[in-house]
């Protein structure tokens, strides 16, 4: 699999490279069609309950004053990810922006002078070969940690998520050359906070309840989403995310399900419609008796929260607006480990047990 | 080894008790004594090579107006350490907040309202129990990733390090109960970037070196300054430094290397004094003509260097005061992923072998 997919990607950047050549030697002026992606060009798509990208497009042309700087450093871009396929390497993003930082010989003028623009490069080579920077073998923050009944096999190795002790396998930035071997967990709870999963870990949570159980640390690598993706898409399993009661925690999930707005173009490969909200929620805090551990909302998060409301993809989901407007009348936020006031292990034998087998969830 | 700590730490917390039991009984004011943590009370042993806490104490009273708030939240805290160690769990420094977090019957007076209040009283208990909050079933966050030739006991797992994928082991945020089963690398490499982690493990780096490569993101947790330590002290093992060149990398190393002001009390049990600077170094710069990559120190960046160069630890150190001066003459900082515009496995194939092979540390 592994293989085919990188010799489709070189195929990809080698069909750009062959347009081009066609453009000059045609005498047209070398240009590059690329999606817009501003937010004019977004907007939810009530059937696949995702984020998309319309169809507008930019033509980027070579001779072009305008358009010349955003077309070489595009092509830059291309060349490095065609060296790292060719290379069987992946690269860093910033590793990628050293890479394409070079003066361009007899001026003064860099390639390129910060990251954005190799980001935002990056972005755009995505929408031109319509392939993830992962396959394009370039690579954002690793970070998270996942254990559970599952085995996969990753790079000759055979790695057992239920032996790992109390560390777990720690999430690599790139899931797309991971096999699943043994999938024997039957749902995923996907968590924002490390030291919560490192709770339900202790607690053995996952055993009890057969399943996965993932965490990142505050929002979620695009790593850690498609190893939640590909849990969900190629083995059923069912995704629940745990977050505090806050719009913080909200819009995590909101991003896990939907999609985020600076990746609309990637909706399809990172989104989980299907993805579930298993707490903390309003009526989490009133039938556990949890508002003596109330923090008091500022300005800023009230201000967060009524935007979020009033997206697109909440503003008619009824569920949603009546936990946004107890939110609003609370005037406060409750952390997932308040649940801790109740005993260490409250949150593994009590809370999540209850809330699974009522299928307690927001959609 | 871990039962065994276990009843130690516990035996300490029922020693405390039974000492304010004693005064009680006797009729005296209940009084508990603390060293003192301030700045005042720290300085750098030139012999031990690690910050160090004086001897000056202060004695806590519960009878006293101006002691009882915080007389009784150290109180308070060995009974959630001892809860944690009967049960045999971990708690995070925030679940410790929340267990502390209640109001005392018939008053609104809560025993603590704020994190930093618990997290205080934790690092007081350290002290009077000389057991690390570790020790005492207390946990910061997790973050960070091992892989490399070890193969470690945990849980009843047996992990070896070298077969886990791309992903490699999840750090957890406490390493005391794990068990060294076998150790055949020969040094261990810690860099703050887990990009760069990425790019090494990519290129089997451990496994051409045979070493270890560990990495968190940005300041180096606990977790993972307990595990250097351990695998130095434990089995001899070098243990090498690989940040950015600018002064917040100086300052990680120097955090590894002598113990933290904040955590001075505790630098027994995780300074390493003999851990090495492998790099960037200001004459990294020169050699590998990475000039160009230059990013302009602001005020801030400036300021800071001052004030690390004249750190007691620093300050009648050559090797580091001409680093210091030829940062300061530069006015430039350098990122390690600079290297990458070499070619993305320079670090790996050429820089870091060249650099091990000239035992090309800093001190």
């Amino acid at each position: 699999m592994a293989t085919k997919d990188k010799a489709a990607a070189k195929e990809k950047i080698v069909q750009l490279g062959k347009k081009l050549v066609s453009d000059i030697e045609k005498g047209t002026n070398p240009n590059i069609e690329v999606p817009v992606r501003s937010l004019s060009n977004i907007s939810f798509d009530t059937k696949a309950k995702t984020l998309v990208l319309g169809s507008k497009k930019a033509q980027r042309f070579f001779f072009n004053i305008g358009h010349v700087r955003k077309f070489t450093q595009t092509i830059e871009i291309a060349k490095i990810a065609k060296t790292l396929l060719e290379a069987g390497k992946h690269a860093s993003l910033r590793d990628v922006y050293y890479m394409a930082k070079r003066t361009i010989p007899n001026t003064d003028i860099n390639v390129v002078d910060e990251q954005p623009e190799t980001d935002n490069a990056i972005e755009d080579l995505e929408l031109i070969t319509d392939q993830s920077r992962e396959q394009l073998h370039m690579n954002a923050n690793k970070m998270g940690s996942v254990a559970g009944k599952v085995v996969i096999e990753d790079k000759g190795d055979l790695i057992d998520w239920g032996r790992l002790g109390s560390g777990g396998w720690s999430i690599p930035s790139n899931v797309e050359e991971i096999e699943f071997r043994k999938v024997t967990g039957k749902c995923v709870i996907y968590m924002e906070k490390a030291a919560v999963w490192e709770r339900l870990h202790e607690d053995k949570f996952w055993d009890k309840q057969n399943c996965i159980i993932m965490s990142s640390q505050g929002q979620t690598t695009r790593g850690v989403r498609r190893l939640l993706q590909r849990l969900h898409n190629e083995h059923n399993l069912p995704v629940y995310v745990l977050t505090d009661f806050d719009s913080y925690g909200i819009y995590i999930y909101s991003v896990i399900k939907f999609g985020s707005i600076g990746l609309a173009h990637m909706a399809e490969s990172l989104a989980i419609p299907d993805v579930k909200f298993l707490g903390i929620t309003a009526d989490d805090i009133n039938n556990y008796d949890l508002k003596k551990h109330f923090i008091k909302m500022k300005d800023v998060d009230l201000a967060r929260l009524k935007q979020i409301a009033d997206y697109d993809w909440f503003k008619n989901n009824k569920a949603w607006q009546r936990q946004f407007k107890m939110m609003k009348d609370f005037g406060s936020k409750i952390e997932i480990q308040a649940l801790s006031s109740k005993g260490i292990t409250f949150i593994s034998d009590t809370y999540l047990p209850e809330k699974i087998r009522k299928k307690d969830f927001i959609d």
